[in-house]
């Protein structure tokens, strides 16, 4: 409202969309340390209290979304219901896509890590985690953690519904979305949240930021501590982004780094 | 999706749309006896906990909403939000809109229910809460507890949103929503629920069920117990109106009713 007031008495006062990008916190998998990707678990007792914490973030520092969208599975959706409630931002509107889904991890989905580690061996594990264009083996149809004739799916054309993918196939499915829909948001000059995952977000991030192939292994984007994106009227960053707790963000992108290293 | 494949091969099954009706359960100010309507109070320990077994009967009766539509107001989000986590349909599509609000009781929103009894005299309290269609004085925009300038709303033409509600009133912008927005996901076949509020609903109901202005007095739908409504093609009911925990309901409503005459 005060923007278009502002605009309608000042025209040259440009309208400043913004971007907060919040990933979900721990899950109930990643205590145990299985591959987890579209399986739809829910958030930990931890991880929802990082949901919290990421809501009273967006109240001190008067950072108000005017959308939320989230990714079609639970625990997004989690964070996104808590921290909205925390910070008295529960009635905005919301949209969910599939195309903000964490990567889905193929046959690995359900594994534990350590066990998938000693089955196919460090060089395919690591390609598998870190690599950007190769994909794990593809997910059977009667696997017990596949998504097929998941309800939440079932307005989606079956062919684009991913049985695999890597981090190239994630930006493949993410960028048209972010075009089509969520640009147009930002061209409005809406404040637009997204709660999603570790790979979406870091689709969105490699994007964003013109980050290069080889570069984007080694971003790592903490849970539960919005990342705010400042962006011009062509939707390019005016400024770098930042975490609303810079120091916290710091400390947990080191140990999500750390995880990565381990086992 | 399995309706649409029913109907692709067997043209003469019909689609047959569900209305799940959802009154959001206690919140703080209920408690404290005090004239809510628009006011965005948050549920109590209770209301959540009614909200809880709305969802558990969701799941238990399998009924799975396909799209959420919720108020405005917290309360009738957080009942929608706990509801679905608890039923596995936090990822149904939603949409909002002030016109599922709760009816707006101007002057008297944030007093005291006792207090306003003695003021106004017993006459024009009970008017004023139980009459079809004479409204409380309207609210100053001054008062603490008026809508004026809440961001929620900035996108409503101000001279649509009311400073007092009748349940007149409350069908009168009702039923635009209905007939506009929330009809075409029915007409689709989809099972659409509703989260909102004692007198939105009501409303609802009366025009379903074609009750009379001096009938519609005596309803009283009780919290936290989904409500639903088997639907024609002309989005009639096919058989009377059924909760899903029919003897909870059952003492629900005569908890209701009495509240309604206490003081």
């Amino acid at each position: 409202m005060s923007l278009l007031r502002s605009t309608s008495i000042n025209h040259h006062i440009s309208i400043m969309p913004k971007l907060v990008l919040v990933r979900h916190g721990q899950s109930e998998w990643n205590e145990k340390n299985l591959f987890t990707g579209w399986v739809d678990v829910r958030l930990s007792a931890v991880g929802e209290k990082e949901a919290a914490r990421a809501g009273e973030l967006l109240k001190e520092k008067n950072v108000h979304p005017d959308i939320l969208y989230t990714s079609k599975l639970s625990r997004a959706i989690q964070t996104a219901n808590i921290a909205l409630s925390v910070s008295d931002r529960l009635w905005i509107p919301v949209k969910r896509s599939w195309r903000l889904n964490e990567r889905h991890y193929g046959a690995l989905q359900g594994k534990d890590k350590a066990e998938t580690l000693e089955k196919y061996g460090e060089e395919k594990f690591t390609t598998w985690r870190r690599s950007f264009d190769v994909p794990p083996p593809v997910i059977e149809d009667d696997s017990p953690f596949s998504q097929k004739g998941d309800a939440r799916y079932k307005d989606v054309d079956p062919n684009v519904l991913p049985q695999t993918e890597s981090l190239a196939l994630v930006i493949d499915r993410l960028l048209p979305y972010w075009q089509d829909v969520i640009a147009k948001d930002l061209l409005d000059g809406k404040t637009v949240m997204i709660a999603a995952h570790g790979n979406s977000l870091r689709a969105l991030v490699k994007h964003l930021e013109g980050i290069s192939d080889a570069d984007i292994a080694k971003l790592n984007i903490p849970t539960g501590i919005p990342l705010v994106f400042e962006l011009d009227e062509n939707l390019k960053p005016t400024k770098p982004s930042y975490y609303l707790d810079p120091e916290a963000a710091a400390a947990g992108a080191a140990a999500v780094a750390a995880q990565g290293k381990k086992k």
